[in-house]
Parts: structure tokens; sequence; C-alpha cells
């Protein structure tokens, strides 16, 4: 399998099924881990590092249960084939952005990702639609034991597994979840629920992470801290408390709009569609704005033009880069907006 | 005929045809005329007022070369009736919220409706599409001739026909057109022809004469007064000139934008048609608003759906009181907001 045979496809968590997929997108689970035989990656050499990354390219595939792993490395990939991968939440922005020897194994249907030479030697991300966290644990936990086997990971016996940035110290377990709260934002309530989760101590961001907006009304929780706190109980608070909580306030708030603003509902349904299927020119930012009362509307039951899986796929295929990797071009942000359009009106006529 | 009939028409105004009516949608030609038998409408008791109507719809009823002249008693006619002839643009808003006698006659294709005790006695319109003063003026000559020799009009051998505000007396002749001037609009130089057109002393204003904001990009055009001037003169200035020149300056803007942001000026087209075509609940003054890129797009030959006819149609039947009539039911706001969607889904349906 390659990058390009990747960018036509979408990964198992935009299939836009799993457990409270009406509000839940998609879950990740992230562990962090460095070899005990190398310093961490502030401090290593640019050999070091190249080092790591052949070591860790090597057990992983070795490891791999599939012959499908797709092995990237990201220090040779071009702009666009980085942004690709960032698109489909696969490595992070800094990834992408970063100097060095430095890749990405992907699973075939993309439900595990592991970075290596992030902000620390390996970071092994699990990734599916839907809440359904202990699916994830669990791949996480065989693949992470897996190597464990051949590896030697740096672990302390009073802090746990050592990670470059200390609030990953611990059991080095990060959970979040990517949110649609359309409703939650359209009655102001959102902020109420980003207060409710800084007490819980969740993060609240944006779609692509760290300092992003959440555009088409998309926010990531995530867990902020690990020390001290078992795999378990952080995925126990979070999947079966905090998040369920929040997906039943978006639900309240999306029934008394559809029960009493129904007009009004889909007007904004029908309006985004309107311009998205006619538009002549049209940007990323645009485009996931008014995907946003689609999908509600799709999960609503009020929209019924084209189910949840297609919405994804066109979610993930308006990106900038995975625009330009289909269009086989480079294009400028005025062409992309043009090639954008053009697609969407393919998809979308009836 | 009766009012119903013409409310499921559009008259010949809205044809859309007619020299220039790229950006002349129509013209207008008007007299004031008063009966030298009695007073001035102002001082007139209602009794006077009652003869006066009485007198004048005789008169205008036995003149008429057709049998299908229509006589509208707007003093009992219902509020939505008094609308829909508002919005067909023949009666003003000054006389359909007036009281006491008063009326308007309507030729069958609408070329001349005369109105009864407005400001005046009598206002002789006529009204057609596009540029066509002339046949205007002929019109309304023939008019005034026929019924001068059966009514005697007040009228001064030095400042020539009296009328109720000082500004008509002279000629009486008033000259209006309406525009679409969204080029002039989007390059911010309507301001300049509006500058223009005050030192010409011609006055701009919105689609439903005085004190109306130019909504859908329509301007009303006329002259300011008519003392000392020739009827020739008047109309020889105004549609020789004036306007012509108007007319240059927005087919040159549009030509530009045409050549130089083709992408642009299409996105503003299609993404008005996807809104008129796929929302739910749209208020007129939006209906107006989106019409006007497409009334623009059908001249410039980049929107072929449907044609000017049809788009007239649609502008004329999306306004309150003929949406109202044609939904046989008197409506409320957020009614119409929604009927006017339905109304527009059918109609732009491909």
């Amino acid at each position: 399998m390659t990058l390009d045979d990747l960018t036509r496809t979408t990964g198992e968590w935009l299939r836009g099924a799993g457990p409270l997929s009406e509000v839940v997108v998609s879950s990740r689970v992230r562990l962090a881990r460095n070899l005990a035989d190398y310093p961490f990656l502030s401090t290593a050499t640019a050999g070091e590092r190249t080092e790591i990354y052949r070591s860790l390219a090597d057990e992983i595939m070795a490891a791999a249960p599939s012959k499908q792993m797709l092995l990237i490395d990201v220090d040779k990939a071009d702009a666009i084939d980085r942004q690709v991968l960032v698109e489909r939440h696969l490595i992070s922005r800094q990834h992408a952005a970063a100097e060095g020897s430095r890749g990405v194994t992907v699973s075939p249907t993309e439900t595990s990702a592991l970075m290596i030479n992030e902000e620390d030697h390996l970071r092994i991300q699990t990734l599916r639609s839907g809440l359904q966290l202990e699916p994830l644990w669990q791949e996480m936990h065989e693949i992470d034991q897996a190597l464990g086997k051949s590896l030697s990971f740096a672990f302390d016996r009073q802090f746990g597994y050592l990670t470059a940035c200390p609030t990953n110290v611990g059991t080095g377990i990060r959970v979040s979840v990517m949110l649609h709260l359309p409703a939650l934002k359209l009655t102001k309530e959102i902020e109420r629920v980003a207060r409710a989760a800084k007490d819980l101590r969740l993060a609240v961001r944006g779609l692509y992470g760290e300092g992003t907006d959440a555009v088409g009304d998309l926010y990531q929780i995530s867990n902020q801290t690990t020390l001290g706190r078992s795999e378990e109980e952080i995925i126990e608070t979070f999947g079966r408390n905090a998040i369920p909580n929040i997906v039943e306030y978006e639900n309240v708030a999306r029934d008394s709009m559809a029960r009493h603003r129904p007009y009004q509902l889909d007007d904004k349904i029908w309006r985004a569609y309107g311009i998205l299927s006619n538009a002549r020119r049209i940007s990323s930012e645009e485009t996931q704005t008014l995907l946003s009362p689609i999908r509600m509307g799709i999960h609503v039951g009020r929209f019924k033009e084209f189910d949840i899986a297609t919405l994804n796929e066109i979610f993930l295929h308006t990106q900038p880069a995975h625009l330009q990797k289909m269009h086989g071009n480079t294009l400028d942000d005025e062409q992309r907006g043009t090639v954008r359009a053009d697609y969407l009106r393919r998809r979308l006529a009836r």
C-alpha cells in the first residue's frame, strides 16, 4: 500500500459508525514511549535521531501483524504528502513541520499510526470512529506489548514511563475524542461545557489540536495529565462519564431545536447544501463550516441526500492537501477554491 | 378582468424586453392633472373628493379603448390588494396608505395606470419594459387628450398645468426609469453616478420610490422639476443622454467583471441560485438581493437556467402581497418566509 492509495479512501475513524457516533466523530488513544538506550530528542544528535528512527521503524514493521503496514519517511515526504497525513490525523502538525529523521507507520485501515521521533521517540496512536476507548486501548496495548518484547523503553519505578514532556509521564496515555457540537455552539452552551471540561482537567481544542479553531463545530477533548492515574482510571472517567455527558447535552440541544425550530434547522441545513452544491469557488474552512449543519441534519434525520460516510469523505477530500493530491498538481489558494467547488458539485449533484 | 387575474401575470413592464433592457428594467412617464372645477385635495371636502373620484372614474372608463380596462376602488380594496398594486408599481405607497375616495384604472397589459385622488386629482402613468420614453409619452399624451375633451383641467397661462406640489407645475410630466446597477454597486462607482445624476437635477431613489432602499441593486431615477421645460426637452435629456450614459457605465463595469473576475462573478451568481433553490425560509428582501446577481448573470450570458421574464415573474410573485394573494390566505411574516421558500424551490427545481 502507498500513501496515494490511502488518499483515495477514508480511514476507519471517518466511517461515521461506532457508539455515540451522532456526536463523537472519532476517538483516539495515544501512548508515549522512549528508548532507554538513547537520550530524549531534545538532546539527541542527528546521528542518534537517525538510529532511533531506523531501529523503531524496523521493529514496528517486523512486529506488524499485517503485510499491508505502511511506513512513511516523513523527512523525505514532500509538503503535500506531509499535509495529507495531518489532514488524516495520522501525524501532528508539529511532526509534519519538524526537521530530521522521523516517520510514521500506518495500519491498512488507519486504526493505528505510530509516530517515530515526534516529541518522544515513539508515539503509538490508535484511532477509531465513535466512542470506543476500550478497543482502542486494547489495540494500543497489544502494539506496546509486542514492541516491548524487543525494545527497552525508558521506565522509572517511581514515575512510570518517562516522556519528553512531564504531562505525559506515568502511564504516558493520552485519550482524546473529536466531538461535533453544532447545537451547543448555536445555543452558546458550548462555553459552559468548556468550563465544565476544564474543571475535570480536560483540554478542549479545535480540529487540528493545540491552538487551532473549532472549524465546523468540531472540538477535540483530551485528558491533560497522566501521572498518578492508571490507564483504566483515565479511560473510565473519560469514556464512561465526561464524554457521554457532553453527548447527552448536545443531543438534548439538538432535540430541542428539531422540536421547537424545525424550519430554522432545515433552513440552515439546506442553505448549506445549496451553497456547497452551487458555489464556483469555496475555501476549505467555509466547506467545513457548511458541512456542519448537514452532518447534524443527517443524524437528526432531517437530511437524507447522502449518508455520514459520504459526508466524511467529502470532509476529508476537500481539505487542501487531499484536494491537490487527487488533482495531481500543486494548486495555489485560488485554484484550490475552484477545484474544490468543482469537486463538491460533482459529488453533490442530484 | 379582475385584480386576481392580474396577480397571476406580470405586466408589460416586467417582460424584460425593450431597448437597453439589460440595465433598464422599466420606464415610466407620469402626468399630473387637476379638475378646474374642484379645489386641490388638500382643501377638498370628503364629498368633493367622492365627486372627483366618480367623475374621473366614469370619464376614464368611458374613454378607454379597451373593454378590459380595470377600475379598482382603492378605498374599498383590502390591505393585500392595495399592496399588490404597490408591488406592481401601479399605485404609490402613499396612495395605498391614504384615506377617502380614491382609485386606479389599469389597462389590460398594465402599460397605463391612472391614479385618481392621489396627491393630484389625476395622475396618468404609462409604464413599459426597457427604455422607451417616446411610446410612453405618446400613450400618455393620447390618454390626456382623450380625457381633455370632456374634462376641464386646471391650467394657468403663465405656469401651465397647476398641480398640488409646485415641483410638478408646468408640463406636470415626471419621467422615471428603474435601473439595475449591480456592477456599479459592487465597484462602488454607484456613488459617483448618484452625484452626477444630482448635478443633472435627477433624483435617485430605491425600488418603491422616495425614502426606500435600493434593494436588489434596483434604482429609480427621475427628473426633479418640470416647470419651464417642455415634455420633449425632458424626454430628450433623460432618454437620449442621462440614462444611456449610466447604462454604458454599468455595462463597462459588467464587462470588466466578466473578463477579469469570471469565477468570482459565477460564484456570486450560483451561490445566490443555490440559496434561493434550497432555503426553507427566506425574506422578500433577501430574495430580491439574491435575484440581483442572477439577473446580471442572465444578461451577461453566464446564467442560462431560466430567462429574464421568468426571473421577473419570480421577482414579483415573491413579494409579500403577491405571495399571500396566490396562497389564498393572509400569512404572518414567518409563514410568508416558508411559503416563499416553497414557491422558490418549485419554480427553480431543475
